[in-house]
């Protein structure tokens, strides 16, 4: 039986505090954020697969630089961009993720190429660009992935680092971008794409790439995008432990996505949040934090946007 | 109350067929494996924490040229090797992880250094290698890690490969060597290292060095290290889900390990096995292929290692 669609996506944790936001951003952020939708939108209206809705939003968002994914990504602290992406399919839990990479367009491509083009699930580094070349991925030079922006925030966030007066803004540390759909067949797939954290060190991997922490989907359960505090939610294995949470105690998707955002990670002290679908079809964007770029569209309903 | 310690390890499930098994052999391998036990007794018996005995244990295995981990490592399909390694302490959910390293002694040492030197859980590649400079840790040549063995395995998976000849021999495939134990006062630790498979594309990583795929630790539950189709595994969240059976679900931990090794992995095609210890102190050493180098320990019993 034919079910409505549901796509969610999240342009992550890290948003400014609201006493920085201006009206002239938060509309750039909300119009962002309904193109992305479209993006995904337009896949599953014309019937496809969870899988390529999830794809095509990830790529909008990483297209898009206000969101620290693909253009627009974060620096390290050695000035460098490296981002990690991974994809995951509702219907026989194959995956594929990146880590570690840099010039490759749009990093969820690569994720996907992993997945579909080898044997293996995770790859880093000179290895996945390899997968990368051999699928003829489009690749960028640094002033495609160039934006002021973030290279002003790293140079800040150093020089803060330096003199001892860093604070806690989540918005050097939770950018990441996601999709989360169920396509008209009831398949779910989720997708996640970062840069990771402003002035992180080289070689540091968060939990976008880790498929049962920041990344998970399974058709019977829930598909999980996730954002915020990595090692967090790699400690918790959060997306799996959604998944496991309905599965094994039949707890409903919405009660197991806000349980582990705001009981287990505040536990541990992981800010951060989250978009998940359910097989149902039912949404959770439950986030810890002062806001979460985040949208949803559900067929037949109009889209929505928010950031706070 | 103080208990007994516990203490299981694990070479790999990628033993030889047992017809290619020579009785000198199979006594070499017994015999590392009762050294390797003794390392992480002896910080047992002296009332160590868990975490330090899982630590000694698969230092010795790394060291220990029969099992692919450290030295001994297998060679990727470039003739280079690449080393992933993982940790998680139960009392908190601390842990650390590296994949793609090469040079560093012991791997095992430098995902510690990750838990215990910085922020983070997981780092990769250069980055990762910077964080062992930092730590002082012992590096080594490449003639260290070299042995003739697996580079002549190296040669003829690669013409068999050419030949398109090639078989399903898992001693290709599943090299892994881990740890889990349980001090005297109950805390639960596990730790994994690996130099992946022979003939693998660079920058593959396996589920050895990620956190609720295949190594986890929670005091509460259980520790797990696991050994096996690298990819089916990380699909599974395999080490989290016997976790999750165990508290979500109420089911004992031998119960959970078992229907996770012999139904859940069985279901997608994935061979291997893994070790695990509850919190009560009880074992599992499932495996569902021909055998798995291993051996454990229980305070005031004699060891026991095994094979097939």
């Amino acid at each position: 039986m034919e079910q409505g669609f549901v796509l969610a996506i999240h342009g992550g944790a890290g948003v400014m505090p609201r006493a920085d936001m201006t009206p002239e951003r938060a509309e750039a952020c909300h119009a962002a954020l309904a193109r992305v939708l479209r993006a995904g939108e337009d896949v599953l209206a014309a019937g496809g697969v969870a899988l390529d809705a999830v794809t095509a939003a990830v790529t909008a968002l990483e297209d898009e630089p206000l969101f620290n994914a693909g253009r627009g990504a974060v620096f390290t602290r050695g000035g460098t961009q490296e981002m990690d992406a991974a994809i995951m399919d509702g219907r026989d839990r194959r995956a594929g993720a990146v880590a570690g990479i840099a010039g490759v367009r749009n990093p969820v491509h690569l994720a996907r190429a992993v997945m579909d083009h080898t044997s293996h699930v995770m790859m880093i580094g000179e290895g996945a660009l390899a997968v990368a070349r051999d699928a003829n991925l489009t690749f960028e030079d640094d002033a495609y992935f160039f934006t002021q922006e973030r290279w002003d925030s790293l140079r800040e966030t150093l020089r803060m680092q330096a003199e001892g007066t860093l604070d806690d803004d989540p918005s050097r540390r939770h950018g990441t971008v996601g999709a989360v759909a169920r396509d008209r067949a009831g398949n779910l797939a989720a997708a996640t794409s970062t840069g990771g954290m402003t002035a992180k060190r080289a070689g540091r991997v968060g939990d976008s790439p880790l498929i049962g922490a920041g990344t998970f989907a399974d058709s019977a359960t829930c598909a999980v995008s996730a954002t915020g505090d990595g090692e967090a939610f790699i400690r918790l294995s959060v997306a799996h432990e959604i998944d496991a949470r309905i599965r094994l105690a039949g707890t409903p998707m919405e009660q197991a996505a806000r349980q582990v955002v705001m009981s287990g990670l505040a536990a541990i002290g992981g800010s951060g949040g989250l978009i998940a679908v359910a097989a149902d079809g039912s949404l959770a964007l439950p986030f810890n934090c002062e806001g979460m770029y985040r949208g949803w569209s559900i067929e037949g309903e109009s889209a929505q946007t928010a950031i706070y």
